[in-house]
């Protein structure tokens, strides 16, 4: 280990908190009918986004989570969060300022989360998993509070893939005996750039092969359904 | 900092967690159709609202849950679980009770996390989050559980405020030098009068502004438009 | 206590995930519709199905989590997961195959939480409570991120049931001064016997009272079926 006492520099962790904020805001405020949030419901959304991702990440280590140490997290997602609604009116048809954040924070906070397990001694495998938790974690939260199906679970995201390989970049830079901090920022480059092409060129991952056979089956089932019996009635 | 020591005394968490664990029995035991639930999803409902708050405080707190630490947190949270079925039928209509009971119980956990954040020496703002969480941690638990929509990310809570005005009452005395108890007690009434306010007066949060403005938009353009002027030009 | 160092060793323990990660994605593998999920979708229920128990009884105990601690655990959950993936063309119709796995499953972590609770000197009632969480924690959070209602609160489980018995043999069997080893497999013994009966006897728990009368008023006010092809027949 290069850094024994690596610590993400606060000005980094806030920005990650205030991109995240803005992003959940931004997200939230989209939402209409059942829906709909109140004032309160989208700044909790950011909340949630700004500081979920470094709560899981802690809450995986067994670390007293850093955003509750000093006032500085709370005080940005929450300003973050209310500037997302003001620019909400803004950006509303810009969705691709919510994807390209939203890029960016997965980014940051999967290099975060991956850098501070291998500070604390995690090996390569579990330290990915923690930065993963910590990009997708946010996300996951915020889907649950809203009751919805998690973004990350249903056909069509690369989202946890994008963060997979920004956290397996920073674990085989460490290993390989790169700084750290040199590392995060690959790992935080590489989650963004495979995101937005994910995006831009709208890949997904292949459906389950199992499930797509039935799907057929069923369709294909449900077309002219003639039962044997019918025609000896008539 | 005045009490180094200072330790929620066992008989007033006791009697937050049977509260709790009364209220969300009452509160599960109303479902019926798809979402009705067995004796024991009932009793699951009652102890996760009566232990989650705590459960959640202790966890952001990264310290072994005071609940997991002697046997009375649960057996208290089971037998008022158990008790909250067997009233069910007599409160069945008292939907006060209900509401009174909740706004008595978020009052208590907010306090509680509160006190206990900064007696570890949280800074300002962090301990208002840890005791807003304590205070609705449990009913969102329940609510995730349940598959709902987490009651207070939706228009018509004031929920969320009510906890947070406790908790700031809890800090901002302590910051000002009084004794963690008269502080406590101080936030919990000022919690539960908001709430119960809130309930009687029907105050809610205005909707996000936009939102409104878009949703009054496809109102009136669903309706059958005839603009005054078209009969008077034919 | 007789083991004053107990630890759950090392191959148990992958045999709990590995077998976890298989259930999973036996289960995940099943929807189709909506609540399809693509390759990885189905990987994540099997990882989350695989270490959640573990995690969620280690957050509960205050620990660094023992599945973050090397590399095998999440290796083992995902080439489970993967294992299950493929399994599932095969075992698509013994729905016995994924309840037998299931019952073995709850009993391994259900007896493994206990004894690492029992072996940091937790009392009976929790210690039995942090069983039970790691037990049904990780088909919990299956249901939660997949935004299915969780199953263990539904009419017609037994499942918590099944995993309490279990819990309650290995902290009753620590306390008469049994070696934990033997208190843990007589409680896996157990949880998977009861699961499995109620499973194969179709046992269920009396729904609650005042529903379940409600629930016969809908059931009888609905029945007069008159069929309209009914007349034309006789």
């Amino acid at each position: 280990m290069n850094e024994p006492l690596f610590v993400i520099p606060l000005w980094a962790d806030l920005t990650a908190v205030g991109l995240g904020g803005v992003q959940g805001a931004l997200f939230a405020s989209g939402f209409q009918g059942q829906r709909r949030l109140d004032l309160l419901g989208v700044a909790i959304i950011g909340i949630v986004m700004g500081m979920g991702g470094g709560l899981i990440r802690d809450l995986l280590l067994n670390v007293l989570p850093a955003t509750l140490q000093n006032n500085w997290y709370l005080l940005t997602a929450t300003l973050a969060a209310l500037a997302g609604m003001l620019l909400a009116n803004l950006f509303r048809r810009l969705n691709a300022v919510i994807v390209g954040l939203d890029a960016i924070v997965i980014g940051l906070f999967g290099a975060f989360g991956t850098s501070k397990a291998l500070t604390l001694g995690l090996p390569f495998v579990p330290a990915v998993f923690v930065g993963v938790c910590s990009a997708v974690g946010g996300g996951i939260l915020r889907d649950m509070l809203m009751g919805l199906p998690t973004a990350i679970m249903h056909v069509g995201s690369l989202y946890a893939v994008a963060a997979g390989a920004g956290c397996v970049v920073v674990a085989t830079a460490h290993a390989l005996g790169a700084p750290l901090v040199a590392a995060a920022i690959a790992g935080l480059v590489v989650t963004a750039v495979i995101r937005l092409l994910a995006v831009i060129f709208d890949v997904s991952l292949p459906e389950q092969r199992m499930l797509y056979r039935r799907k057929v089956a069923v369709e294909t089932s449900a077309i002219p359904i003639v039962r044997p019996g019918d025609d000896s009635e008539s």
